[in-house]
């Protein structure tokens, strides 16, 4: 835990500042967080013009460099979109605070009393990419979990960013909280977020939000702890025993309803005691939704002309786009073998009437999520009931899938006696 | 989590292996994972002669390098030491399984069924020091809880580490259960320790269990995750109102009590207001449990000849010895302040009388446990009543303070609906 030497780099006297305010948050009661998450709400309506002038600059910005509409789309902030933000926020002061929940409690045969509280990670680092709502969103939810935050957004949205931290940052210090809570991490060369992940003693954990280049180059470089998030390459296998009604719906709307997302479906894997039934029937729906399919030999010979011959590289593939790769297996354990080989752990979908095949896909799949009859997409903190979302965690340490508030903290032991000492 | 391509190394390759078993373990059902631990129990007993003889190679190895009696003994197998070890398996047996554990579980607004539920890891390597009873230890943690272990132990208890493991194999094949799931890392070299570390996606999670400098370089070079354990600069505050005779014991205690351990106590703050008065008595204690003091001015002041003068290193020093950094701090707050720059995040106690101070120590000090009025020496799995323990953790992330065998579990969510998609 002992910090790194002082040295003039910004970006970690950045670090370290919110080391300091971390320290003074975390012991701040509810009251007082959820007062300066209702300051960062009347803030953003109060300054909206402000902000909507900031962003103007990013988006003309974006086009004169030939940005794609969609990737404009996602930068822009209108007055009804900060409206929608600063909603988001009063939503978060709603949610219950994790900070302080007893975990375990017990009375040791000595007689100590034992308590496992959750406490604030402390320090909270977030890399993430175009969209500013992220920089409100991941602020009100580092605040309400008691933690100090360091944004890393993308420089694509540097002047929405500035302007949105300005406020938040005015707000924080209305409430009565330091305004080195929320932070900008200086600078917008890559040796500023090298220096992010090398903050190991400044910065308790590393969220990269974003493309899956980033998360990788995160993961590898970073000594500072990091939540893997977001890569999403979901299965939908349809059993033997699937009806095929519920099969086609699922696989349609995993695939279709939201296919940029990371918990849309990028392969559909069919028994191939349904292929004969499914496959035409699958074939048409996909392709009424748009959706091109990357077939094996099966599918290549049920769809003809239409069906993109597979590659290995298609079962790895994260499309996010309207296409699938698709393959005949000859079992539920080949599924599941085809999927331990080529999923990012995300999410699995079997569609089944069998109660032992759900039970067996269940047991076996080791991902963050396993749907039954159920579609990929529900895979999502909001869907979950969680009312929030820093992002979904594809590792299997300290949070996986939807991480909400309590994912945000840490425990500490709290033992209490009367002058105890061991024998 | 899409794993590295084959290659010839044997560690790469042992870690497929281990991955592998992984799988067909994670399935297994408890009467399967505690089979497997008797049989370990009994090949231990029944293979004794075998186990101390391989071990006399390691320890006459180290006698003849010359190494520190106190090494050796820790090193050394007799008899009844594996039959404690035996022992130790049997009590593991018993304890609670956390595969399949519920930790929340709703009924969604749409119908859809939420269970978050524990699982295994998958795979976990430990790197650890002379103690060849950590070989059986960790092993029988990770098969109780599921996981398939990779043991990287000294090279210094190779034969008695290949012997154990040995034996660990045989077992648990008799059982049933795939022999690789407990493996050596082949080799011997540093390099083979730095492949096990950048064996991300086959290897879930490493725990370093030894030296500062050991965890330090698994910290600073794996790109697997890893969980930091057992750096201990513990520090025991005695407060303007603390019960002096409270204090001494346990100051004492935290001290001397067993002092090569990592929750021993390292530096010791007095508050001024009472330092007059408990200064010459620490002193006194200190001295009469052989423990040197390495003192601030006040400190200097007290004790004369007998204290040594403080240097900024031994705010930071991990004695592991009879010695103990100590200072006199003008309030409660100082003391945090100090404990804040120089702890390892480890433990931290309180000795007082008033409520104000222990409530505000415990919400001021983040560390992994926080005591009032008791020794730091409890904070141990064993202690804590968890049973059994793979180490302390002094991260925030995942795991934190001692861990039990639901520290080694991740969990994932089963949803379960009848053909529910997203509108």
């Amino acid at each position: 835990m002992s910090a790194p030497q002082t040295t003039d780099s910004p970006v970690l006297e950045a670090a370290r500042r919110a080391r300091t305010a971390a320290a003074d948050l975390a012991p701040a009661p509810r009251t007082l967080r959820d007062a300066a998450l209702a300051a960062i709400a009347d803030a953003l309506t109060a300054r909206t013009d402000e902000i909507v002038a900031a962003n103007a600059e990013d988006v003309s910005a974006a086009r004169a460099a030939g940005t794609p509409e969609s990737v404009v789309d996602r930068l822009t902030l209108t007055p009804e979109r900060v409206a929608a933000i600063a909603s988001d926020v009063r939503d978060v002061i709603a949610l219950p605070d994790p900070v302080g929940e007893v975990l375990r409690g017990s009375t040791l045969p000595n007689g100590l009393e034992l308590r496992q509280v959750r406490v604030p990670l402390g320090v909270v680092g977030i890399i993430y990419e175009a969209r500013p709502n992220v920089t409100v969103d991941a602020a009100a939810l580092c605040l309400k979990s008691g933690n100090a935050v360091l944004l890393r957004g993308s420089s694509s949205a540097h002047a929405s960013n500035t302007a949105l931290v300005a406020v938040l940052r005015d707000a924080v210090t209305e409430a009565g909280l330091p305004a080195d809570v929320v932070q900008l991490v200086p600078g917008q060369s890559r040796e500023s977020v090298t220096e992010l992940m090398r903050a190991r003693g400044l910065v308790d954990v590393l969220i990269p939000r974003g493309g899956a280049s980033l998360i990788k180059t995160v993961v590898e470089q970073s000594t500072v702890p990091v939540i893997e998030t977001g890569t999403g390459n979901c299965h939908v296998y349809v059993d033997e025993r699937a009806d095929l009604e519920t099969a086609l719906a699922i696989l349609v709307n995993s695939k279709a309803q939201r296919p940029s997302v990371c918990n849309a479906a990028e392969t559909v894997l069919v028994h191939e005691g349904i292929a004969d039934a499914f496959l035409p029937r699958a074939l048409d729906a996909l392709a009424q939704a748009g959706v091109t399919v990357h077939g094996d030999k099966a599918w290549q010979q049920a769809g003809g002309e239409t069906v993109v011959p597979a590659t290995d590289d298609d079962w790895a593939a994260e499309y996010l786009s309207y296409d699938i790769a698709a393959a005949v297996v000859p079992s539920l354990d080949a599924a599941v073998e085809h999927i331990r080989t080529h999923s990012s752990g995300h999410t699995e979908a079997i569609v089944t009437t069998d109660t032992a095949a759900a039970r067996r896909f269940t047991a076996l799949v080791d991902s963050a999520a396993v749907m039954v009859n159920a579609s990929t997409r529900f895979t999502d903190g909001s869907q979950f009931g969680f009312g929030a979302e820093i992002g979904i965690s594809t590792q299997k340490l300290h949070a996986r899938g939807p991480m909400g508030l309590p994912e945000l903290t840490s425990t500490k032991y709290v033992v209490t006696g009367d002058g105890h000492i061991r024998r």
